[in-house]
């Protein structure tokens, strides 16, 4: 009888650690003051479609047995396309009124990464990283060199004015306005909801691989050619299998300086946290420094998750247990489907 | 008896913990295909001369009661003075035959940081990611909005021909008659001395505040806009009281995708090994994925360090037991003074 009672849980045991982590995507549109007094029913179900449509797309992709990296891939393209989010065409104006664009992609297969920089007329930057990460040797290029790689990749260009809506128009106005340094320096932040918009998007496929993705416009009123944390690997955007896959949105000079989206993999690697947990630690230390945003979180057993200290982050997650989409702080995974 | 013996040992740790970790500095020139064979005595004989001089330097500061901010600027602005290494006058040329350099520096005290990419006129590009640390909102700049900020904060700017040097163009002859890949694809680096020649300095004041410093013209026959590891926080340069302050040279792509800098600051900090310790592994590591390059250290105790996978880096340090000045991988801190 001793022997037969032992037996069980090692065998429960060796059951779970050699179940195939079930296929996943986490998304994001973006985290900041967002709240119900100012967004309408229209607008709210407008975000929620938009995000509905991108998770199922990218969940679509998993569970037809696609990639995580084609997952990701086409969730952000999604959320590019959309004038909602500030990453492709809903992208905000700099100083100059013009837009320039950042996007990182990274798998953790073999953690090969692409990031590109600064780029005004690509119309899909997802899709540049992913070139860059493919077909180049390099990990980040920027500027006009990376927009010359990007046509010889006869990826689809436009013209920078595609990027143009009267809505991010205003928000540029209103920074300009508030703006009150010294005209040698760089622009201070006074409004989180400038630099609010970035999309992401995580997945873990049914190979076990993770990847992450993440596009921006950047921050209102940016100049000087500033650069946020989505093309730095490991502050907004990292993954490696051997840990998790994350995708960060928020004031990103912040992010650039905790090394956010790697942070949060250490922590589970070296110090055997969950992912949910590291990212929640994560956060919360940012906030306690002033640095505002959100992460969201794919660990190698197909954990889905996300942290965040603002009154909203745009969010979606679908795996075998169904889809959550949610906006505001104080929604709890209610909402399903 | 049995008190008194117990005794000594407490006190002795209460003095070890309390005691002030001595100031110290770590330099870095480049690491890669550096043998003795290729290398007169003269070209020796500058190297390290050039080495001692900006190791004293940071030194000084240090030993004069400065910060590590301070000593890791003066040290890096004696080597992009210096045409010997791949920084500042001796920068590599771009496919383009102009240069474009990058830099980074980073405090451990608040983790503030800046970064500049792909700047061309600036003469010492560490001033103008310090300018960016501590003049703006921002961490990282690029392009030609960096210059602008370069020119606002009246740093001193030069023409990119400046930067010319015959060597260094006889580089991207040799490179460029290599280069067999299709023209839209980014250039394949068959030599690892195109990227070679990247400085750096790490170092920690008498208040124990850590400093990295890196700088850089990148890699030889560069183009589409390519950014290395050396502006990317957390990938070629970190800095963290907790733990350590890194700054690294080889091939930056690998760099960037293995957070190397970072990655070793989290093993010190997660899994509490010695920064010298962690600065092995993850170099060690990163060679088995074919990553050549290696990196200088200082923990928070005073401790300096350094490892490399590649026949040589130029290299010093310095702090109240001596001056070790090396160039090749089987030196061991024999030289002294």
């Amino acid at each position: 009888m001793k022997h037969l009672l032992l037996a069980i849980p090692l065998f429960l045991s060796v059951s779970v650690t050699a179940a195939k982590a079930p296929v996943g995507i986490v998304i994001h549109g973006g985290a900041g003051t967002i709240d119900r007094v100012n967004m309408t029913e229209a607008q709210r179900r407008n975000y929620e479609a938009t995000l509905t449509l991108a998770v199922n797309k990218g969940y679509q992709v998993l569970a037809s047995g696609g990639s995580s990296l084609d997952a990701v891939t086409q969730a952000v393209i999604i959320m590019e396309d959309s004038p909602l989010f500030n990453a492709g065409k809903g992208a905000v104006y700099t100083w100059d009124e013009t837009h320039e664009l950042d996007a990182a992609i990274m798998t953790g297969q073999d953690r090969n990464a692409g990031a590109v920089a600064s780029v005004t007329n690509v119309k899909n930057p997802i899709l540049l990283a992913r070139a860059v990460m493919e077909h180049s040797e390099h990990v980040m290029l920027t500027g006009s060199g990376a927009e010359q790689f990007a046509a010889a990749r006869q990826l689809e260009l436009v013209d920078n004015a595609y990027f143009n809506t009267q809505f991010r128009f205003e928000a540029l106005k209103k920074a300009k306005q508030a703006e009150q340094r010294l005209p040698h320096q760089a622009a201070i932040i006074p409004d989180p909801n400038w630099k609010m918009g970035t999309v992401g998007a995580v997945a873990i496929d049914n190979n076990g691989n993770l990847a992450a993705a993440t596009s921006t416009g950047g921050m209102t009123a940016k100049r000087w050619g500033r650069v946020g944390d989505v093309p730095v690997i490991g502050a907004g955007n990292f993954a490696d299998n051997s840990s998790c896959a994350v995708s960060g949105t928020g004031h990103g000079e912040y992010f650039i300086r905790y090394n956010v989206a790697a942070d949060i993999c250490a922590r589970v690697k070296y110090q055997g946290k969950t992912a949910a947990a590291a990212a929640e630690e994560v956060i919360a230390e940012l906030l306690q420094i002033g640095g505002t945003g959100g992460v969201i979180v794919v660990d190698n057993e197909g954990e889905l998750s996300w942290a965040f200290n603002t009154q909203g982050m745009y969010r979606a997650k679908q795996n075998h247990t169904g889809t959550v989409v949610e906006i505001f702080a104080d929604q709890n995974e209610k909402t399903g489907n």
